[in-house]
């Protein structure tokens, strides 16, 4: 472990919205009781004052830093986060949690339906972005914490940094929404609904109900992932990852994988069947489907919003190009907010958020920096 | 019909390669019979000096134009060929042939194997691009065609007429590849393999023996078809054709398709599943991915090449783009080759070629003219 890691750390959980009751939807519907599984780095200060909120992307987790006992796979935003580093937990107090709808410890589709003692499956209602912020906004309150120092995330949690803002205006101090959009288009609807397809097409989903089955919808996730997996990297990066390398040193004349690129994708789809759960994959695309703060939505509080924005993108990334960015700091501008827009020279494309070495870490760390010495 | 549309046209094929012999593939097998399926618009002079070989893509055929008797649709290419048209039938012999692999009447996966009587499946050998050629090239000779005034293709398309100049250099006086690249890069193969893994993971697949059977593969290769469709747009012409319009004016919190893009793809991958088959899907995918003329590869025999290259690749596509339509005219223009270069303007991505109305038209309309005046 060196100096500046965060050493092993403490999956926790919280369980409110208990019935009868419960958590209203933006579907109308109530949910409860509901659990999220969440982390902490770092000490909350007496006042309370120094909470950064990290929200995670459609696969991510509450595992953002450190380690588990036993394991050692280091949490997806671990070179973010620790002393020293850009969320600086000799500081900061960071929290993480994994979203409503997951398949990491918080409450989706494959938890237990309380009404019928089975999983959920596709009685899960349809969640909203939204709807993944009040219920962390629940978390917040547990822990008596009254405001934001800074909620901060990448693609999908970028928009609960939006929608955290929209919500909560007067509680957030400032948003670091990263490769995200305001509005999901209707490139990224596609993309989301092809891989929705993929799942739904394999027989062993099942309508939802394969849960204790021996065959889940493996492959067709898979596929879902891949295809997903082609949109985070860029045209220039993949070209220098793999070229147009063979593993074999010549074609097999055959419909296996010939290529290094191919062999990459299997290995992430299968991958990620073992760690992900098909139904939160298609209740999550969903919600960002559904994701819309574009226009006045994302600051019809305008004038109680004293949060200050940096909207960071990746130049190469094709997936949330960075004209989004840009329009999201053009809609907070015409309403006088405070915002900064950064763009990340990266080849990396959409992942560029999760990758060390970029522009990012130090945009990060300056801007908190600068926040706190304001204050 | 309008004065310059081709009326009825008649579909047409050439059978060869009998065994024992057959065609010799790159693969090393050799394949016979086959049978290309093909068509011809316009008249063949005395010298037989007015051939176009017009070469298609991924899902197309050989019906580029014109009507078929007792049918409403018209051919692919119907505005480029015509009295009159960039393509002007009144001056050129237009021929289109079917590929080989593919399944609309040349030989292919569907087609019956001569040595069990029963379609091939799997048991057809893989196929390159380079085969594609080879075989046309044997449908040209039967013709008696000595020389080709223009080859020209978009997508697929252009790599074959790449691959003409590659092997037959002398033949051939015009090249117009458009919307194409001298090699698949690793996103393009990529977003191929990802297709052909849809495919093989639905169980009606079963190894590529459904023929005959009750059930086909349509989910695998609806989504493979709906992955390929975004590629053809581009993110603008999405926004501009559908935005985040709903189908029933409010969201409907469920996992059918609220939005119009959704019912879109699903329309395109339903449509695609009753006239293309999924077997051919993987074979010529594959000979895609295996296409590489990078290098000094297209230009191996420079010395003998007089062929006159119009280059074209519009801006707004991302699956092809124009970048590497400028690799391939620095590559021919390092080698002496006459290669001109245009980018077309349309916010239409990769299948700005099978769209009317773009700078397309004039510019491959002039280009002929040119090379015939200065013949």
């Amino acid at each position: 472990m060196k100096g500046n890691e965060l050493g092993i750390v403490e999956p926790q959980t919280f369980t409110f919205a208990q019935p009868p009751g419960g958590l209203e939807l933006e579907c109308k519907r109530t949910l409860g009781p509901i659990t999220l599984a969440y982390e902490t780095y770092g000490r909350l200060n007496p006042e309370k004052s120094n909470v950064i909120l990290v929200v995670h992307a459609l696969s991510g987790d509450a595992h953002a830093a450190g380690l588990h006992e036993g394991e050692t796979k280091r949490g997806w935003w671990d070179f973010m986060i620790g002393p020293g580093r850009p969320l600086d937990t000799d500081q900061y107090f960071v929290l993480c949690s994994n979203v409503l709808g997951g398949c990491k410890g918080s409450t989706g589709p494959s938890s237990v339906n309380p009404a019928t003692g089975r999983p959920y499956g596709l009685d899960f209602p349809i969640i909203t972005i939204g709807d993944m912020v009040r219920a962390q906004k629940h978390l917040i309150d547990h822990l008596g914490i009254r405001s934001l120092l800074s909620v901060i995330g990448g693609s999908m949690g970028g928009m609960q940094v939006l929608q955290w803002v929209a919500l909560y205006p007067e509680m957030i101090r400032s948003a670091i929404p990263i490769a995200a959009t305001s509005k999901h288009t209707p490139q990224q609807i596609a993309f989301d609904e092809v891989g929705r397809q993929a799942i739904m097409a394999d027989p062993a989903w099942n309508h939802g109900d394969y849960y204790g089955k021996q065959e889940k919808p493996e492959k067709g996730l898979a596929v879902a992932r891949m295809i997903g997996h082609i949109t985070y990297m860029s045209d220039q990066s993949m070209e220098e990852k793999f070229s147009r390398r063979l593993k074999e040193g010549d074609y097999s004349f055959k419909f296996s994988a010939d290529f290094e690129v191919e062999s990459y994708l299997h290995y992430r789809g299968d991958n990620f069947v073992k760690r992900f759960d098909a139904n939160s994959y298609l209740y999550i695309t969903k919600a960002m489907d559904y994701f819309d703060l574009s226009g006045d939505r994302l600051i019809a509080k305008a004038d109680t919003i004293r949060t200050r924005f940096l909207v960071i993108a990746c130049k190469s990334d094709w997936l949330y190009p960075s004209y989004q960015s840009l329009n999201m700091v053009r809609q907070l501008k015409g309403r006088h907010v405070d915002a900064t827009y950064c763009e990340i020279d990266s080849t990396y494309g959409h992942d560029a958020f999760l990758v060390p070495g970029t522009k990012q870490e130090q945009l990060v760390s300056n801007f908190l920096r600068n926040l706190c010495a304001k204050s």
